[in-house]
């Protein structure tokens, strides 16, 4: 019986898999460094969870099953109701404030394609409990202290940062109906995979009248801050909207990561749970689809049978990310390699014992420490594997035991030493000491 | 929309976050010092592959499902199928010796009870390639690296170690056909969950011939190789089995562990594939479920239509470890808490933009540092605040800015320190190099 992985998902061989590690790890550290802890949820939930408030979209993408109770249940397309689930149940308890990150398993049931795959893994960070615009910023901020930290730079992508209020009070100067402004968002966030005609016809479709879609694309269009105050009469509640806006900007100066941002009318965000602050970073060259999103999404807790709780929030995936950085050289080749410490080496059988009571206690002093299975096959073939494992030192197990001695070849210089066997082993410092 | 997690998951909070990456690092670091390398396969795959090899009680426990596409999946209940798949696909251009471990996240579609939850992780450590016993008490070897380094004594776990080849000679010298192994391996491997009685006539139902099932009780009776041997005529083959156990245990003692481990004829593991070696860890208390168990699958590459390939591995869950290193007290306290290595207070909110700098500057620095999202309340609230997340250190931006100067308070001892913001600033070596 020969069988496939299914389409869509991926196998991580070692040199896969430390990439991956090395991703998810370079996330870890810069979610703790900006004090957020780590949580998270189960891989599957009861499917009307993500049916309700993650928007039309992943709706249709969930891979759902029944278990033996005829639970209908699913597996996690997005994190963010397993928070507002999980926040809630425990709101009166949880130690403020409530900034929390997690790198989930994901799944969603669309065709595979370039950057994107049935399963996948996503790094989110989410501040509740606050509706300052630092919090907003402090996402951003977070989101571009990793970026920056693996090597991406301004020359290489960009923040944009709009507001679904912005965007709501536009409709509704329009004369659009707020039941009607979740649906024309979801159209909105296709326009840069629609061609021009297409993505015309289906604004058309939501609103039905021509010239409204003229200026709601005129002011997707709009690039800065002025142009769209020239292009709408701004009421008092869009200069909130606006203010916001330009508080967020104002904080990721303060921050020192301002030539990353920029205001872009053009930010809508396909999921349909923001309310306020919306934003995306895109790789500036723009071959690939957004690298990460993120918003405002201050009614969700409150839809999930919580209270009225202000959150924002951001996730990124690894597929996007991944093809950056392999792309712009940033991925380090060091660390798709074999490494051992110590490889042990036996140059006659009878010392077998030894070998082993050496490697157990390299290892108990957390050094990774191997042998060969073929001893046998002579030294000089042991030597070989220890190459080809990349051994930073060999211990060669040899007569010079029956005098307490080992020898110690350093691989990299090619250097020899006869050591006393006990002092050596007895001298070791736990590596993560050193 | 009030919504429950589905029953037997569970949910990660910070806390429990922290004592599952503890756990799952500690997995990881054992298995690198030991000289594995990590890979993962994902979360589900084709039906079949879990329904032909893994045995009934697997088979009866799948989450399973149709994709859109019609075909039959289903949620990975063990990784080794898996593994057998990957090493397959690439076995002419994979590095040797195959040394690979891996922390998949499984999922059993069963009766949530203590220690048994239908989603959970495990840790697995496999030698693919490799006949010699040296590899089965590697395997060994390396699970007890793990136990050992946790805090677990000889006092607390017993290695059981016996053979299913053994077995098998036995039940043919009893007049028992192969193909009736299987199932009597079904049966033998539910002995401690079942009644004396029940336990009996299951035997008696697959064998049918009451002083062969005394026989067999006979020999799951027995404490030691001499026992066995005098309960058994031993024939060449027979005498190979007893060979492989012997040779295992004498491994085991040059690496020093022999103290944890003994012969056990009774163990004989749930899954369907093992052909030699077969081994259980146990808490002597003997409370718990096993805490993990392996051995050899020397057929299952062939069967997943590769070359034959001897294998040979351990799988270990969380469950029933955490419950052990709870009850023994061994889950370490601190790691459970909050903590931040720098919070910086606000004394002037005329010196907002400086805070946000120092802060962003620790950060790069690789410090997780954090600061109010109040600092209008006050410096004694912060302080506080600082307090409570265990903030190491306090930096306090107030009016001596306007000298260049912080203050830097030690939050263990109370004491304060004047220093020049720019050489602080300057003089920070990355947190990790330190």
């Amino acid at each position: 019986m020969k069988i496939q992985p299914v389409k869509g998902t991926r196998d991580f061989y070692p040199q896969d898999m430390a990439v991956r590690n090395w991703l998810i790890d370079g996330w870890r550290r810069v979610s703790i460094r900006n004090g957020f802890e780590e949580y998270d949820g189960p891989i599957f939930e009861y499917l009307k969870m993500f049916q309700i408030k993650s928007g039309e979209e992943i709706a249709e993408q969930l891979f759902s099953f029944e278990d033996r109770g005829g639970r209908k249940l699913a597996l996690r397309p997005e994190i963010t109701p397993t928070l507002a689930r999980m926040v809630n149940q425990k709101i009166n308890s949880l130690p403020r404030p409530i900034k929390w990150f997690s790198v989930p398993r994901l799944f969603r049931a669309e065709k595979p394609q370039k950057g994107r795959l049935r399963e996948f893994f996503q790094w989110n960070i989410d501040i509740i409990g606050e509706n300052k615009n630092i919090a907003d910023a402090e996402v951003i901020f977070t989101t571009l202290d990793y970026l920056r930290k693996v090597g991406l730079t301004k020359k290489d992508i960009k923040v944009k940062i709009s507001s679904r209020k912005l965007l709501a009070d536009f409709f509704t100067s329009l004369g659009i109906p707020i039941d009607k402004h979740e649906s024309i968002y979801a159209v909105l966030d296709k326009k840069n995979r629609l061609s021009a005609e297409t993505f015309e016809q289906m604004l058309l479709k939501q609103v039905s009248d021509k010239s409204i879609v003229t200026k709601i694309l005129d002011f997707m269009n709009t690039a800065s801050i002025p142009e769209v105050e020239n292009l709408i009469k701004l009421e008092s509640e869009e200069f909130r909207a606006f203010q916001d806006i330009k508080s967020v900007l104002n904080n990721l100066e303060f921050l020192g990561v301002e030539d990353f941002c920029e205001f872009d009318p053009s930010i809508v965000r396909g999921l349909a749970y923001y309310t306020g602050i919306v934003f995306e970073v895109h790789d500036i060259a723009g071959n690939l689809r957004a690298i990460c999103g993120g918003g405002r999404f201050d009614n969700l807790l409150k839809d999930f049978g919580g209270r009225l709780m202000p959150a924002t929030g951001m996730g990124m995936g690894n597929c996007v990310l991944e093809i950056l950085l392999r792309e712009k050289g940033l991925v380090p080749k060091k660390i798709q390699e074999r490494h051992v410490d110590y490889f042990v080496a036996l140059a006659d059988k009878v010392f077998t014992k030894k070998l082993y009571e050496v490697t157990a206690k390299l290892r108990s002093m957390d050094f990774s420490a191997v042998f060969s299975y073929k001893p046998l096959s002579g030294l000089s073939k042991q030597l070989k594997e220890a190459s080809s494992q990349n051994a930073k030192k060999c211990i060669i197990v040899g007569s010079e035991i029956e005098n307490g001695q080992l020898v110690v070849k350093d691989m990299a210089s090619g250097e020899q030493q006869l050591v006393n066997a006990d002092e050596f082993l007895s001298q070791l410092k736990p590596k993560n000491e050193k």
